[in-house]
């Protein structure tokens, strides 16, 4: 003991125990998660190399592969929240100089780009007006034109509610012998994907959205295409935290300690999952789409105009055009504050032009659609 | 909905409900988090744009300041784990062909090795045996030798135990015109830190040890003087998740939106760093260093050597030798399998040499010496 100092009080808050409101999040995220996974959350920790939670890691990378529909044996929960884990798909994936593809639909393609920077790619990119997706043809020529090592693509773009289709996409990849790198952020869970058919080599997501999970442990998978570029690397990754060759070492056979795991998380993924195969991914995917379905319909039916033409449309996460002459930050400000709702507003190109309007995991409900529709036809009145 | 792929169901595991242990941890973290934490977690999330969580936030960053003991504004916590918020310090610090200086005396330090490498830095060493610490004219000596750009010091070694004193080392890095960067995981909370008085640029620690908090949101702080550093950097910081220009602008007063942040950890965070604040930084000082000499009498009665020479043991971690002829794996297997008690066992050069006993936040207090100790005699016997 060698205190030997006075101890300064000036930042010694005072405080009450934590109180929250109680919020549907109806916004692009986080989403309420199921009781059931907010209660694993308050179960005491075991240690991260414990044998009990050694176990648990291996559920919930079956279960993984269950909801992304692939075998990749390196399928894990990065510690830390979605963009921790788009982080590790580049910075495992990217080596300097290579070539990066990538299409830029919205805001999160922007992200892919500046982090692919970060770590030496050679970016190029290719656009859309935000809400539209690329057709294959468009992908084809920008394939043989850019000739890139990777190309990246957001599959949900959380920023417009625009799906980019994937099928074929796989195909040309191969032909062109670039690695597909695919962003399923607001897909995983509540939107199909069928990542081995579809022929991706590197994915992410998050657990807040169509996992219905509290935020903080991120889905990452890696193919043995990606993983063979990954071991022909000549220098480290440049990213100690996410460095692929050291987790593997965790979550394989190996068990080698890398760093310790956000068990609470982990125990709140293993719940999530757990109920999502209880429910089936057929049935769960059908239920956001039957649900937004219904949101669309009700939106309409009050006037409302959506933003992203419909068969590119996210089930998961709908924007709305706020009308003219409307203040949609103000709306979206009194919606939480007067009735405990929150929704999102516009990103980039759609600041100020849209509402997002999320329905995801335990949140795709058809009573929130009408809770939020009725309450939005009230404030608009 | 274009879902025209039937669904593989081989790796949809059917499970029951989580059902972990009861454990009591008391190996070098996570530690069992105080039961009002742990209820915090089971709080249902906000968004991470709400005001109520902006709030939240700042507060956090006050209270950390007060554990810290410093008025660094950029004083946050990072939405990984310790790692996370260790490879930020470097991250933001390190620039390419920056001499850093680390101070090895433990595995932490050779962590530290590694993540300046993979930033670019031309990497000193000054080494010393697994469980000592360096005197302040060896560092003297090592940084008019290497004059680097940053010297990296663990504060608290959690593979040895070893409290590195940091009186006069600030001077020092003043005087050679380099950055202080230290390592607080094991210290912060359970350890006396007085980071402005000691000069220290930059620190990191976790949630899981002295602070008594799940893991998976860690402390970060970064003084005026590494600002400038970072402020006058030409290429970004080479990691997007860490780069504290961007979380500098969502934890300040612009609130600009960067990652979604995990918010029931930062629920548990704030309800951890309250219960220190109420319960006083002198007085949980105090009980660490109380209760660890009281388990460090109670092993010596039983005839148990301790690593680390009295000056320099931390309080929150105390290395024991393994006796002659006993088989330290097969003791801790047992106490976790049929007591339900975690230690943790050695690292590197101290592999099968030592046990790693904790005692942080909640953790430290009498009982748990006491269960212990007569778990381990009855073991040993």
């Amino acid at each position: 003991m060698t205190q030997t100092l006075a101890i300064n009080n000036s930042q010694r808050l005072q405080l009450a125990p934590l109180k929250v409101p109680d919020r549907l999040l109806l916004g692009p995220g986080p989403s309420n998660a199921h009781p059931a996974i907010l209660q694993a959350m308050d179960t005491a920790p075991v240690g991260h190399l414990d044998p009990v939670f050694l176990g648990l890691m291996d559920e919930i990378q079956s279960l993984l592969r269950y909801v992304w529909q692939t075998n990749n044996p390196l399928t894990i929960a990065v510690s830390g929240t979605g963009s921790a884990a788009m982080e590790a798909t580049i910075a495992n994936s990217v080596e300097p100089g290579d070539v990066v593809l990538v299409g830029v639909m919205g805001y999160f393609g922007n992200r892919l780009v500046d982090m692919a920077g970060r770590y030496g790619a050679d970016v190029r990119t290719i656009t859309k007006p935000w809400g539209q997706v690329f057709t294959l043809e468009e992908l084809r020529i920008a394939l043989e034109t850019n000739r890139p090592a990777i190309l990246a693509l957001v599959h949900a773009e959380t920023s417009t509610g625009a799906r980019q289709p994937l099928e074929g996409v796989g195909e040309l990849c191969r032909e062109f012998g670039c690695l597909l790198l695919i962003d399923t952020v607001t897909s995983l869970g509540g939107v199909p994907i069928f990542l081995d058919e579809w022929g991706v080599d590197l994915a992410y997501s998050c657990s807040q959205k169509g996992l219905g999970c509290p935020p903080g442990a991120s889905p990452f998978t890696i193919s043995s295409r990606a993983m063979e570029k990954l071991q022909r690397r000549t220098a480290k990754v440049a990213n100690w935290y996410l460095d692929m060759t050291l987790l593997g070492k965790y979550w394989g056979p190996e068990r080698v300690y890398h760093h310790t795991a956000p068990i609470n998380l982990y125990y709140a993924l293993r719940e999530a999952l757990r109920l999502i195969a209880e429910e089936g991914l057929d049935h769960c995917w059908q239920r956001h789409q039957k649900n937004a379905e219904y949101l669309w319909e009700r939106l309409e039916d009050i006037g409302l105009t959506l933003h992203v033409e419909r068969a590119f449309r996210l089930p998961t996460l709908t924007t709305v055009r706020i009308p003219d002459g409307v203040d949609g930050k103000a709306i979206a400000r009194t919606l939480l504050t007067d009735y405990n709702i929150e929704i999102g507003g516009g990103l980039g190109e759609l600041a100020g032009k849209v509402w997002r309007i999320g329905l995801m995991g335990y949140n795709s409900r058809p009573e929130n659609v009408d809770r939020l529709v009725e309450t939005l036809k009230a404030v608009l009145a």
